[in-house]
């Protein structure tokens, strides 16, 4: 490892989104005086008769839940994109604004209001992964929706208003700002060496050592080089595929396993069950994009304890990203347990 | 108005940074489940003799503040960036890294431990506004510092540790993301026009009078047409100004003015003393840039109420940014105040 990372101030490229972000590693010495979260421990009850993502309950626009198995898809109650609206377009002088069409969804993970992924059986989580790679197909063969986002909020600190294990899905017409990013990166390093980016990136992970988490045959975790959030880590098959949809069964197996493992060990990590953004980069859904390599990022709020986070703030929103430990530092941490 | 905007799902273009941001009008009517803040009603004192911004006290490192009239500036004793590191250069397949340096700061607004600036003088407010002038200078001149980042994070919410009212400056060798977005389009737009791009956004919006909370004879504060957080709000000087040193006499008055406008209208909105990030995006120092006109930001994360705040998380990390209420009905409630 390169000797300054541990102890000087420096920036980091990330490569897929072509923005910097500030390591001060000397810094984790602060003394913290903060807002320390709350934490909960919930009862571990099976079935809560108040949660409207509970089976059989009814959800407050009278529509009552099956009685699920495994997993459950629904239409999101209050989506933020719609699927009818008017179309209109609005360009004066300075301002622009159109109309946004798209689908949003929830996705119950387990009917068990209790059992959070990382409690989640490998073939349990296969069932979400698949569930994942049909309505990324479905809702991306539909006309107008160009991009299907996958994600999680785990826990209240992540703006999660229910304990029930759960993901959503928003797919829109516009494809975001994020995905646009990683799709230059992406095209620019495919055109010019007929390679996915992100394999030579993990070759070059995997030689070195310094920032894996979990290895398994097809598919592999890393706190990636570029990391922002404390404890972020980065799940990508080794293989170049485009999007979920295109997993082999082993595939499949490989990376409910990683998402198991990564999981546990977040769990571990502060001894909490441990809140995060999880979501999935892949092709967008308008046409074919042979350079995206498909990945899914977890990004966990907690710095130092289940109760101090990481504040993104002043200077983070004005300038740019900055982090205290190391994602070298972060990374032997989860790996060793 | 567009007739669209009220009830309509749209997205909307941010003209400084050239992103998108996805506005759900027909969203406030989710009801809340999720996490509530707590408030702390903090006893107004003048002086806590545990405080380390306070005047007389002893700071952490054995220095002790001066016994300070108006402001105080100082290095903050846990810079995340030094002034005195070992260079690197780090260039190594596809990692990319740079040691960096820069110099922290800390300004005391006030030795009054609990003036904040809505309470302060118009008077006070301008001592403030010099430093900020003295130090953007100063800094901005100093060999390897190429961009001075001035900003106030305010309230536990926001990470800031210490209610004593204080703002940060950082000032660095390279220059941050955000500052080089939006000095690529304030570019490109004064190149084809040979104009400032917000004199001629300012103009729309004093002819559309939609947006504006607050104006005065030199000074304008608005919510931008591509708000992000519900109730963001943009000061900035009618006349084309780079940077903050520029300012005429009268200027600095009025802009002393808008803040304590702006933030009084902030505490009266929720009845709270309102948490907020701030800065200062300006001309970076390194070099002239003609184009640049500096304008103030307020990111205040606060939605319904002083405990339920706006979550930017799955999709917002992964997406686009979202937002539920619409700049327009933000800037009018803030405008009623
Ligand atoms: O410098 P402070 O107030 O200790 O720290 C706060 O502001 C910094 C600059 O925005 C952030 O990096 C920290 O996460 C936040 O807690
Ligand atoms: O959709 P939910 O879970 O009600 O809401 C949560 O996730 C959304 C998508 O990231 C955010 O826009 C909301 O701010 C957050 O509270």
């Amino acid at each position: 490892m390169n000797q300054h990372f541990d102890n000087t101030p420096h920036k980091r490229l990330n490569i897929l989104t072509g923005e910097w972000i500030l390591v001060s590693p000397h810094r984790t010495k602060r003394p913290w005086q903060g807002k320390n979260e709350t934490t909960h421990t919930l009862k571990k009850i099976a079935h809560d008769p108040n949660c409207y993502l509970c089976a059989t309950n009814t959800r407050i626009n009278g529509k009552i839940n099956p009685d699920y198995k495994n997993t459950f898809v629904f239409p999101n109650d209050f989506g933020a994109i719609l699927p009818d609206n008017e179309k209109f377009n609005y360009n004066e002088g300075l301002l622009k604004a159109a109309s946004e069409t798209g689908i949003c969804r929830v996705i119950c993970f387990s009917p068990n209001h209790s059992e959070t992924l990382p409690d989640m059986e490998i073939s349990a989580i296969e069932k979400v992964i698949e569930v994942w790679q049909k309505q990324y197909k479905e809702l991306g063969s539909m006309p107008n929706i160009n991009h299907v986002q996958i994600f999680e909020n785990k826990g209240a600190i992540m703006g999660c208003s229910n304990p029930h294990p759960h993901g959503q899905i928003w797919a829109q017409q516009s494809i975001p700002n994020e995905v646009l990013k990683k799709t230059e990166k992406q095209l620019a390093y495919f055109s010019k060496n007929n390679k996915s980016l992100l394999v030579d990136y993990i070759t070059q992970e995997l030689e070195l050592k310094e920032r894996i988490i979990f290895e398994n045959n097809t598919f592999v975790s890393l706190v990636p080089f570029w990391a922002v959030w404390p404890y972020e880590v980065m799940i990508l098959p080794k293989r170049h595929i485009e999007h979920v949809g295109l997993l082999t069964a082993k595939e499949k197996t490989d990376y409910a396993e990683q998402i198991k493992v990564v999981t546990q060990k977040y769990d571990k990590l502060f001894d909490t069950s441990f809140p995060y953004s999880s979501g999935i980069h892949q092709s967008p859904t308008d046409k074919e994009y042979p350079e995206w390599h498909f990945h899914m990022s977890f990004y966990p709020p907690l710095l130092r304890s289940a109760t101090v986070k990481k504040f993104m703030v002043g200077y983070e929103m004005f300038g740019m990203p900055q982090r205290d430990i190391t994602a070298e530092t972060a990374a032997k941490s989860l790996k060793a347990l």
